[in-house]
């Protein structure tokens, strides 16, 4: 990350919690760079959401924020348009080679996703386990699915293997989740 | 705005050019809520794009910016989901009686309005006449109808009148900007 005058900063290196999920926020980074340049889908991040406190305008034309807090974010990081349709997920990564944790979602992010299903879009999350490399596409219907029919506080690897979809490596783009849509959304129609 | 320790801060108010489009703003954000609570749609405001230069960590639990800067956004404000239909907007004030200058429309949230159109969503601009107290929905097939057309820089009021929608004003939700997209792209069905 670069600030305004080209200074590089790493703060979200200082941090292990904030650090958590820059490898797969990366690669869905560069997978809807992908996507857009090649005018297959258009999803975007969400900036983090901060409340500012402080403001300083040292010249007319620049505002320099003096203090700001990190707010908890109302919905998912990442939303956008494939085919008309809209989508809208968060990706998480865990370091175990055998669960998810819910704990890992907050429930407004549930709830969020929920809406969206409600609304006649498509809510999922993008999952990476960490310590074996794979990544998964787990759709809010199947996580509510889970949590209807278990007691379980995290969601065994078994079940995104049955109910959800790997999401195979791939050099670009990297994280291929818009494939996974089309095939299971679309009927795997070009 | 308050910040985490509740007091009130007001950073927009120190700066007139933040400080437009703020009333237009606050009407979308109530409609929103209203839209999300009657269970009608689900559309957010996207965070301001800030780049961070600074962070201290004064406890485990709380970061504090120290030094941040307003980006360019790379997008639009608002998007969200209609009957499963993408939507996506920005919301602009102008202080003419008359016309809307195009140079409030930054290239690139055309261009990322073109693109939502192209893959089958809603794009829109709400634009707000404040001295006449008059808003319009303008969707980005007639900006670019206007832009192809015309060679002026300004789009005068009567082109909203011909090609736009007037949002009436409302008591709740406020910029009622749901039913013209009900009435005109899904007929008006319920």
């Amino acid at each position: 990350m670069r600030n305004i005058i080209g200074a590089k900063t790493n703060f979200r290196s200082v941090n292990t919690y904030a650090n958590r999920g820059m490898n797969l926020e990366a690669d869905i980074e560069a997978s809807n760079i992908f996507y857009l340049n090649n005018d297959i889908a258009v999803v975007y991040k969400k900036p983090t959401p901060i409340t500012i406190a402080k403001v300083n305008y040292p010249s007319r034309s620049q505002a320099v924020i003096r203090e700001a807090f990190f707010k908890t974010p109302s919905t998912t990081d990442y939303n956008g348009i494939y085919k008309g349709k809209y989508i809208d997920f968060d990706a998480k990564e865990v370091n175990s080679k055998t669960s998810f944790p819910l704990q890992n979602v907050h429930e407004h992010q549930l709830k969020h996703l929920r809406a969206i299903y409600k609304h006649g879009g498509i809510g999922f999350l993008i999952i990476r386990f960490i310590p074996i490399n794979k990544t998964f596409f787990l759709s809010i219907e199947k996580i509510d699915k889970f949590i209807k029919e278990n007691s379980r506080k995290s969601i065994p690897i078994d079940y995104f293997l049955e109910e959800g979809h790997l999401i195979v490596d791939k050099y670009n783009p990297r994280v291929d989740y818009i494939s996974i849509i089309n095939k299971y959304y679309f009927g795997g129609s070009k």
